[in-house]
């Protein structure tokens, strides 16, 4: 050993094992640490650094007693039993916590005229078919017709033809398909495509206020914390297009109940629509004159480059986190 | 509405309830807490207040990517679907995290003499036992067979009679009882009862080091962390007696590897103990001319009185967090 030093004095240094022995409230942080930091990916140690930090300090800061520890350990491992793949509790829990807002706004900060996020939810499903536009999604006879016109700009107005829309509802009670066990195919959703003016439209029906999947762990959650389960009545849309940032997010019912208390902390003034009486010139342009109801909105979809901009900017830089810190990205 | 204030005119508050627009990374965190501030139980509130912050902290000082969030909740999914009556992955996952030796010390502190504890680990089971003092706990023929002569005390040095011990070790590969879904009834586990003297004894099998579970969630975690997965060898206990602090530890054999490098965060140099010899007087007065190896060791209890003291005189008051937010306890 070359004295003072932990270098052997034939030169070759080994990797420093971290060792740990006698850990107490105030060691066993950085002990922890030092062994989640032995991985190759710069990205990985700075998530698990920064991870374990929370889960002691919260530890700590709540003086957590083992009865705590074991209902939150029995808590969570209940979230992972109930899922399925047509039931997804731990979104749901990233939702309720308002984790998945959050992640939506740090990732997709929207330049000046684009379109606002909101949340994906737990009912997205690969399962949708490919429609036409004009083409209805809802086979809900209870549900109550609701024409959805809507167009594709970017920032500059320019219509996007061809960008991929997926749209999802809850049917006239507030339930998804996939959350119908004796479904025989998708029903209340779908996938378009924007035409040549970047317009898209179908057939749906007016959404209805419901509460989120209850019956499980995220229901007991919410009994002991007094809050209500509802969202307000919404249409989900996500649109993909190569150069384009994804957007995830969703209109939100004028006057719907809960529209400013929604349980998963999605909405937003700007996508707050309201309900039109369907006019005669459009009625007569698609052929609805059986539907009294439209719905229109013009999207606008941020660019892969200005969103990056944004993200680059440092705009996000928050809590005194150097941008260095970062890492690469995975 | 009286002018200026949220009261009505006529006089009747309404409860407030919170509301929710436009959220965005800065101001999420509050209405978050806000919603889940509704229900009765201060201590649930404040734990609630704790969490969402952490969570929400996490994900901003890592400007955590929609990617990595997926996967994180993918993981969590994962943690609890594997999870049976017999395997217990969210108590893994508490372990690698330190989290369980953590909230050990937090609820556990104890007085000058008092033996430290440990974690309680995944493998605890209801299945156990009880057994006669000399009895053997391991039917495990491969076992080299290890005699273990311990007593209990106070912090007096009185022994105490009567105390319920609980024992488990894993078998001569490093895998316990309920690992192995052909059993038939439990092995290498028992329940003893100290005598008037505070002894109890029993015949078990000198431990070796096992890897903790690798084969679901928590060895892909270790897998990219670069994090070896062994535990030293090592014999768990835990005492039960009414007007004392239950204790959970276990014993760890001097020169196994490991001892400074557990997987799980549990060694304490305390309990770091020597096999030793078995001697002819020992071997003479219970019968055990045939065993070559013998374990000793003198465990002390606290009393409930000497632990809510300690825990009480505020010694474990962190993070500037003061006392009186900690509530009633649940």
């Amino acid at each position: 050993m070359i004295p003072g030093t932990d270098i052997p004095s034939d030169g070759k240094c080994e990797a420093h094992l971290p060792t740990a022995m006698d850990l107490n409230t105030d060691n066993i942080t950085q002990s922890v640490i030092d062994f989640f930091s032995q991985g190759q990916d710069e990205r990985m140690r700075f998530i698990l650094d920064r991870l374990v930090n929370h889960i002691h300090d919260f530890a700590r800061e709540t003086k957590l007693t083992t009865d705590e520890w074991r209902v939150g350990l029995d808590w969570l491992q209940a979230c992972g039993q109930i899922c399925t793949n047509d039931r997804k509790e731990l979104i749901t829990v990233s939702d309720i916590f308002g984790l998945s807002t959050l992640v939506e706004e740090i990732n997709h900060p929207k330049p000046p005229g684009a379109t606002e996020g909101s949340i994906l939810g737990p009912f997205h499903s690969l399962e949708a078919e490919t429609k036409s536009n004009g083409d209805a999604i809802s086979e809900d006879v209870s549900g109550e017709p609701l024409f959805v016109l809507c167009t594709v700009k970017d920032t500059s107005g320019t219509p996007i033809p061809n960008v991929k829309v997926h749209v999802w509802e809850a049917d006239s009670h507030g339930e998804y398909d996939i959350e119908k066990s004796n479904r025989t195919k998708p029903d209340g959703r779908g996938i378009f495509y924007s035409d040549e003016q970047g317009t898209f439209y179908f057939n749906g029906i007016v959404p209805v206020p419901y509460p989120i999947l209850c019956d499980g762990p995220v229901g007991r959650l919410f009994e002991v914390s007094g809050r209500h389960e509802y969202r307000p009545a919404h249409i989900h849309f996500m649109f993909e297009k190569d150069g384009y940032d994804n957007l995830i997010t969703a209109l939100y019912i004028q006057g719907s109940k809960y529209c400013d208390s929604d349980a998963v902390f999605g909405v937003k003034q700007s996508l707050v629509v309201s309900i039109q009486d369907m006019d005669s010139e459009t009625a007569t342009e698609y052929g609805r004159a059986d539907v009294r109801s439209i719905l229109r909105y013009e999207f606008v979809l941020a660019t892969d480059m200005e969103t990056e901009a944004l993200k680059k900017g440092g705009l996000l830089a928050v809590n005194g986190i150097e941008d260095e810190y970062h890492g690469t990205q995975p």
